[in-house]
């Protein structure tokens, strides 16, 4: 596993982030001296994964009060650097009361401390032999350590009940082929990628047991915005009668948002997918909550109505 | 549109082929000197698509036959080139009792013209405004001309109906992108490519209003082989209420397959996912017939139950 560390920390008044674009062939690091680079290093997805950019923010945040910048400013630029997550806001809530290190270090040590509790839960979900599928990277790198959904197929394998993982590639910027393979190759997993347009049929040949992935921002009723493709392994799924598990930390939830209509889906620059020709690319799809077989957060596995198992969880934490 | 000519063709006594694995951005051919040769190119994908290949092994075989080659080699190596199109074998059992240049060129002209009869069929499917989703390439390169599929977008644009293509890239080798974008792009067809996994969010956004894809194998039941990745469009189709269509000439319609579990599925080198990890890299998969809502072939538009619409069709032809 990747040192919480390695993914990013504050450095001699620096936030230093493990640069996630070149991973795995070159490990690069990027030193941000303000909370308008630590927004431009979210922007550009340096670092990325919806819990990964609260604790950024956090550290931000916390580099901003101690350089005496104006702190609502740093606010409003960290807000503002990615729309889907929740977790910007979150932590960025978090810091306010308490702009210190301290505080920034502890928002990050909880969360990988709140990965390996919902890991614990979701591998209830596993039995002997499951071979699971995953989308995009949420791993140690989208958590700040051990990872959501790819923390539950480590505490499965260690447990003994996971045979495979099939990677999605995740395109158009491919956090599966590269982070999440990285990841599963380091703790010894077997896995596979696959092409995103591959899992159909790998389904429909009986070789899923079922799917797993994280969540950006997950609303009231459950419904889940996730990395783009993923409503397509909802409804895939279903079709298949495979399970879908979606694997996120109370961070993630958001109880203002009612259901996934109302979760902004950022539509990133179409040169990601085709740098010649027209194209349209949406970074986020939603789930809608009919599809997802149970949520996993730290306060265990929630089943729905998800309205009322969310609400509790949260109100529990 | 691409002139025939320009796609494949007999010159001096050798098969030339536009290399298809490199447009758009270099124009490239390819000349062949024996079937071997032809044979070659069909396996990596100099020419693909299920009629331009069957019509690329015709004029292998012609050029065997001018060449004295030993004819049952030469059947035998294109035929064996890939598996799962069965239009290899179709253009080689009409070589046998006359393998000239001017069959294999009859071949090829048939082939055009079945694509110019399967359009005007399919583009009866269509409403003024539509918006279609095509996967991969069933273009004028995939054809020898024309196009099916793409052929079928092309006669809708021409009469009207058609508002905007969505065209999934298509990976791992972005046929899409790189061949189906170039067609519409040249023919002046509004569309914009996207990563295949957003396929699903845009047809929940209410922005498709069918899919239109080629085949690579008919079964007589209707279960149609085709790129990988189709079948996931059809189920995603289906679940949102919107009619898939396939568009093939009858000579990649197999009445001697009775379904699609007994189409040879082919599974290309994993280095096309990625060259540094574990990869698995199904070529195609097969669409149950219950999932298509019609197959179009220049004998019409047929409808369930195929397996007595397409006997019919092939006894028209």
């Amino acid at each position: 596993m990747l040192e919480p560390d390695r993914i990013l920390r504050l450095e001699d008044d620096r936030v230093v982030l493990l640069d996630q674009r070149l991973l795995p062939l070159e490990q690069t690091e990027v030193a941000c001296s303000s909370a308008a680079e630590v927004a431009d290093a979210i922007r550009t997805m340096v670092v990325r994964g919806a819990p990964a950019i609260g604790i950024a923010a956090a550290y931000g945040y916390a580099l901003a009060a101690a350089r005496g910048e104006d702190l609502d400013a740093a606010d409003a630029v960290l807000r503002a650097s990615r729309p889907t997550a929740v977790n910007l806001g979150w932590a960025l809530d978090r810091m306010r009361d308490d702009p210190s290190y301290e505080q920034a270090r502890r928002i990050h040590d909880d969360e990988v401390e709140r990965c390996r509790r919902m890991a614990a839960h979701a591998a209830e979900l596993f039995v002997p032999g499951t071979r699971a599928l995953t989308h995009c990277n949420a791993g140690g790198l989208a958590t700040g350590g051990y990872g959501s959904a790819v923390g539950a197929l480590l505490t499965a394998w260690e447990r003994g009940l996971l045979e495979r993982v099939w990677v999605d590639e995740t395109r158009p910027l491919l956090q599966g082929a590269r982070l999440t393979a990285w990841e599963l190759e380091t703790a010894g997993v077997p896995y596979a990628v696959i092409a995103d347009s591959a899992a159909a049929s790998l389904m429909a040949a009986g070789d899923v047991d079922c799917v797993v992935t994280g969540a950006d921002r997950i609303a009231a009723n459950g419904d889940a915005a996730n990395k783009i493709g993923t409503y397509s392994l909802a409804v895939l799924a279903r079709h298949h009668g495979i399970p879908l598990y979606v694997v996120a930390p109370t961070s993630t939830v958001d109880l203002a948002t009612p259901d996934g209509s109302a979760i902004p889906i950022e539509e990133r620059d179409p040169s990601e997918v085709t740098a010649r020709f027209p194209a349209r690319n949406p970074a986020f799809d939603v789930t809608p909550n009919a599809l997802v077989a149970a949520i996993v957060t730290e306060a265990g596995v929630h089943r729905p109505p998800y309205v009322h198992s969310l609400q509790g969880a949260l109100a529990a934490t």
